[in-house]
């Protein structure tokens, strides 16, 4: 018959998934009962809805299950108190995550004026750079506006666990945090003045647990004001993908966020025209609905290469409505992808 | 021969158009030389480049150039100092200007979304409203992103008098005030977080020389963080124009500016959905390019009613590049504007 002795070095060889630190290591058993080969074992969850659960109960059954003498296993699950958590985390503090997160790559996706199609081109590169097998996460950082989840079809529960937030994972696996995930409903606002807006930035950076990305898209809103003065300034951004579309105005205000970025030094890594034109289904002739292209004034003043010209695709914005931006096919994309990675390249992987 | 007193008699006569207080009253004449019917008047302006300057000077020639034995009046401007200056206006406050102002109803033009077209919303009200013989001015809340100037084909100096700031007078009459006027150049970015931003929007109401109006027009930046907030809290809004575009995804983003109106109780007057279709001017069909509406779930949600569709049509945009906003024609803004007239009314002029 098997002993508690034995169970317990069992259970010292299994790992919270999470963690990579053993049941035992963590103190998360709290009473091992034998009875008839039947073994009822009682652990104690670091938060009380581990997103992990599932596994660490189904990892216990069957490494324990496989113990000869053993014909049955029992899981009860419960959750540590504060003070247990403490005793092993330390006070959690802002941040925490930071600190077991590799990012490899920080890019900004910027415009400067609202509705240009930012968090569009933020979702398409990260899809075309999750195809390439990179890691990819998403952050959005339009607090007020926040588009990227629906893009990606996601919807709250964000769970969290000892190392802070974790991000939801999209169909093809990049990871996205928004504000609005954290809301009860979609539709509710955010009325904050701007240093809540920047602090609730920062925290969508330090307190959630990206673990390793090659690439972090940080989508952010309209302006030159809080979230784009602390994103730039808060977070290491190695570079800008600055969004436009063909109207003067909007060049224009593109243009203030050209300034902005150059006067807090963060490179622009290169411009991206979005509803360049329209292309009439019935008669295959392109119509510049938004008049002529201003774009080369944008690229002009950043100094930066235009990375593409996109078109205004009712397929398109039929897909981002139903949360399948991860499945817009657009022939531009793989060479604005191309110029994109070389100009902000990923460090060899270990 | 006239004599310096008959002179200084008819300039006691002459008013200040601004201010409506005579020369004399206002300290304003500073000498008064007479020889063989030659008249040499010096005045000094009450700020060095009064936006009327041209106006007094050829009030004080032709008025004094009648006198009888007048021959020639040589006028000479200077300006007060700051000491002179304060001897007749005391010293200058925040908010100056709202004791002059007399503003019959404030509307705020508002969507939460960025790029859907608020500012053309808001200068097309403005223009059909003027259009009937009503005094309209619109304040460009949108300090960092701002788009109002350039519709309108306003550029900089803004003029200051002793009661503030001066609107800048579009083509026809409408009285603008934009941040981005007060601007060096109109691509400087407004590096502000948000309680400046609050701040600056309060000026722009209570720093500027509004005079007497039927309408002012505040069009508001995305989000609803400190300038949809300042707004909404601080200036006596009466109502709220909520502007949409067909995808969801903006619906969903309204839906929250519709909330935050909600919370702050200030009723929503109407919805405009913007970019509604595109109609291919070869065959003539309709084009939902930004796909289905769902201007009703934000209809709904605001329990306002739908003040228009309007469509992408090229035109307008080439005539906002060019600052034309006031000769657009859209067989949609005449109902529009009805139904917004009724809904905040002005009161009888007396």
């Amino acid at each position: 018959m098997v002993s508690k002795h034995q169970v317990l070095n069992m259970l010292a060889h299994i790992e919270d998934p999470e963690l990579h630190r053993s049941l035992t290591d963590l103190n998360m058993v709290r009473d091992v009962q034998i009875g008839d080969g039947v073994v009822d074992i009682t652990l104690a969850l670091t938060v009380p809805n581990c997103p992990l659960k599932d596994q660490i109960e189904a990892d216990v059954r069957k490494i324990v299950g496989a113990m000869l003498g053993v014909s049955q296993v029992n899981v009860t699950l419960t959750a540590m108190t504060d003070e247990e958590r403490k005793a092993i985390f330390g006070e959690p503090t802002e941040g925490t995550a930071t600190q077991y997160n590799k990012v490899d790559r920080v890019v900004a996706v910027m415009s400067g004026k609202g509705g240009v199609g930012k968090s569009l081109v933020t979702a398409l590169l990260a899809t075309a750079l999750a195809r390439q097998g990179l890691r990819v996460g998403v952050l959005d950082a339009d607090i007020t506006g926040p588009s990227i989840p629906k893009l990606f079809g996601l919807r709250p529960p964000v769970r969290s666990g000892p190392m802070g937030l974790w991000p939801l994972q999209s169909q093809t696996g990049i990871k996205v945090m928004s504000f609005n995930l954290l809301l009860e409903y979609d539709d509710q606002p955010v009325i904050w003045r701007g240093p809540l807006i920047g602090r609730a930035i920062t925290q969508l950076w330090g307190d959630v647990f990206w673990d390793e990305l090659d690439y972090l898209l940080v989508d952010l809103p309209p302006g030159t004001a809080d979230a784009a003065l602390t994103t730039l300034q808060s977070l290491p951004v190695n570079g800008i993908v600055m969004v436009t579309t063909p109207q003067s105005l909007a060049s224009m205000i593109v243009r203030k966020a050209v300034h902005m970025a150059q006067m807090v030094n963060v490179p622009i890594i290169g411009v991206v025209e979005n509803m360049a034109y329209f292309v009439c289904p019935d008669t295959g002739k392109r119509h510049e609905i938004f008049g002529p292209s201003h774009c080369h004034e944008v690229v002009l003043t950043a100094g930066a290469p235009l990375l593409a010209q996109l078109p205004i695709d009712p397929t398109v914005a039929a897909l981002c409505d139903e949360g399948q931006v991860e499945a817009v096919e657009l022939p531009e994309v793989p060479e604005m992808v191309k110029a994109f990675v070389q100009a902000v390249p990923v460090k060899k992987r270990e």
